[in-house]
């Protein structure tokens, strides 16, 4: 059980001295105590600091404006870009998947033994498959047939069904190209998993391209959505070992395991407010 | 000690009943025991067989060409490509190397304590910083300059270097491209470690390029050599787990730890016969 | 779908000369068509000789009995401990769970995605929890509760219930000892799952344990199960890297997914005949 | 190169608020630049917080009695156990070893290589096989040979060498047991490698054990000795993937590679002081 007392910091702001000591004393005469910390710096001297702090403070549900309107004038000073989540707010999330449902059932399965702290809204899918997956447990699945001459009207009734309350949305497998119209809606909000050791084997049927080159490893890579295929940040990766006994099917079946993995990973970083997108890449506190 | 009565036997043909049997008859009659056998086959029904025999036989310096002549029957028969090699005979090995030494030295020190049987001829590098860590071993080092505007220059010093009785070239981060006609010399026996998980970061800087994409992992991947660059058979790949922590030259002294293991475990299975390559692919009986 | 002429010969014997050439002559004569053969010596002078091969043959279930018939007149030659299995013919499983259902779950679900070549025949559990999980998908689930005063009664009650046709007993964390009288009903038929890298954390609590020792890898082990307490033959064993921000809590919930893992492969080669066992030790030709 | 304006501080002590903001506000008033910082508690109410933080700071080397005799203040107020540390300032560093060499020569090659920031005083051995790859490297290499009657003279033989400016000692496979007295001048100083995955396979010949248990992973430990035999602090653990074609030899060829990979990995973050020790454990901020 999270505790409504506890609240988290992510900060990005250019290098310099004393952010450190602004923000404890910031957090320290509010008298919050510091959980944990992580800090990181590409370079002192010009470079960007990362920064997440976890804090306890007595009644922050009732400060959190006060807490924001005070931080706003630290990060003024120290030109930063930051975030604040209370840890026991749960983010709404939307699932969309495709006919292969091993990663969504990852993330059901981790919701339900408590791993995932989420609210899973709702499941998206073009096929119908999953639908007895999802509605047993309570969760509402809708499926939104996409046809290739009306991709567009796909995604408007994907986004009205979203409406204005979902925090993120995994795709699980989900086999279709969103438009970059659809994407801004979300943006760094959006995690994929794609089945290679990215950037090798981009785009489509990578277990065939990766039997068809003799890879001695294959990979899953979870990573955020952006404009360009399979070109977002990565924010997980994931590998395991094969030899010639697999052919491209069983590179397929093996590969669930290790894009369950990653994509299961990723998805409780984000949930936990433990990833930092900084230049197409990601910085993961974890 | 690899005993003088231990041969191997490599063999790839078109699947069909009794090839086992053959086999194996032949090695029985032959008074030859059998002590590790591997076969895989792509698929029973039109596929292609592929099997690796270690046998004992009685006198098998003296008995070679018996051995051979008589194999060649049974290989006819099935329409076998296959190979013979006795076990005690070390392969003569090249290596060539430019500026950065740890594979060279892995190579060297694996030899050194026994693990690669092979005898390692000569190094040879267009540079000459290798020099001390190779001569004090008795092994001969051989400067060859590479310029832009002569590499053919090069390539015929090599080769006159070379002779004709290298088994096995190993560049060991050699960082130059050697021609289709050189390459010849050496079907399916240069083996290249590049530093990436292949068929990712194909061609230069792997490092950097590996950390402008924000990677989670990083890969080297030993391969057979043919003219199109990073494109040969992979033998083995390796990864190292890494984060936000690691800029590009963090990557390199990591890699150098993924480079060494995979490129060594590669060379030990090649000299060791255990590996079979089929269109483009390895079979590794390991 | 495994085809039913596919059979499989798991074979141990005395190694000497002829072996393979006889079993392979065997198949051939019987006109069956070797389509994997995996063979490894302890030592081909005096050691142990362990096959498994797997062949088609036509009308095989109408000729397993002359099959075996005559395969017994080669094993009596070569003294050989052998064992025939038709590929087609699925293992029926029994599973014990008690409250912790995440190895239950990956194999239902490794079940019914089609990866386990098996009959789900029923669950038992010492508590009710699992029985939302298990009824749903058409599988008996039993619910016999043990009392430390009457450990005989409840193990009478699971044998009644397992009745004769029982191939394989899966211990999916399963938290009860269970009687050597009870064991000798499945000779090297269960499979355990302990949750620690054996011989590391033997018997209760490893991962408090684990903790308090400050490793900085967790395991899991997936072993046959003999009278002595997590000392069987091991089968798989896998492990995942931890840091001092774990505590045994964390380490509990990420052991799990090394525990489904190990697991699931463990079982799948038992179904698939990979196992061969041996001195307290299994070879795995998988 | 390391810059001589670069200073560390690692600290322990009762975690409680206003910790970060105390050190981070003493930093900022004697003009320091945080560059990196680490902290973990293992529990914000009554439990331990432990930190490191790397900083510049201008005329460092002129300042560092200043900066002690200050931060003393700030380490009184909070129950502070602590550590100040240049990071410009090398470790002086020896090496014990027996027969086998491996880990010797790793440490030496990534010490060569501008990987280990230490200076190797010297190599002691119980046998003279080492000497030949030492002395070249111009590192002082003595023989101090140890028999069963007097370990007593041996260990003084030692002490005289080591004298009064030793940092650290790594025993690489160094296969005597030192006694509590020796051990007492070295208060978590010494780091051992042992060839087992730990707690599995304490003492002797751990790779023969292994094969006789039928592990399917093998690994190493590296870890502060303490009185307790193969009981101190961990620092680091890894394993490799063997199966049953390895015999106990093969498995302490392969486990070579396993050891010199942890032991190399807890020498470097031990000399980068990334390593604090607590309650028979290791915090590791790497």
């Amino acid at each position: 059980m999270t505790q409504v007392t506890r609240g988290r910091l992510l900060i990005a702001c250019p290098d310099q001295k004393g952010i450190v000591a602004a923000v404890a004393k910031f957090l320290f005469d509010l008298d919050a105590n510091i959980a944990a910390s992580d800090q990181y710096s590409t370079n002192v001297e010009g470079g960007t600091l990362f920064m997440r702090i976890e804090f306890d403070m007595a009644n922050l549900p009732d400060r959190e404006n006060e807490l924001c309107d005070k931080f706003a004038l630290v990060a003024e000073q120290y030109q930063m870009k930051w975030q604040y989540a209370p840890a026991s707010r749960r983010k709404r999330m939307a699932i969309f998947v495709s006919k292969e449902t091993h990663c969504l059932q990852e993330l059901l399965w981790e919701w339900q033994s408590g791993q995932l702290h989420t609210d899973v809204a709702m499941v998206i899918s073009n096929h119908d498959d999953a639908r007895s997956l999802v509605e047993p447990l309570g969760v509402p699945f809708h499926h939104v047939p996409v046809t290739k001459d009306d991709k567009a009207a796909a995604e408007s009734a994907q986004l009205a069904l979203l409406g204005q309350d979902i925090d993120v949305i995994v795709l699980a497998r989900y086999m279709q190209i969103l438009s970059p119209a659809f994407l801004e809606h979300y943006p760094y909000k959006m995690i994929n998993i794609h089945h290679s050791f990215l950037p090798a084997f981009i785009g489509r049927n990578p277990y065939q391209r990766a039997y068809d080159r003799g890879v001695k490893l294959i990979g899953a890579t979870a990573h955020y959505v952006t404009a360009e295929l399979d070109e977002g940040p990565i924010i997980e990766q994931e590998v395991h070992r094969v030899n010639h006994h697999y052919d491209a099917h069983a590179l397929r079946i093996t590969g669930r395991q290790v894009e369950r993995a990653a994509l299961a990973r990723a998805v409780k970083w984000h949930l936990d407010d433990k990833v930092i997108v900084h230049e197409n890449k990601t910085i993961v506190f974890a």
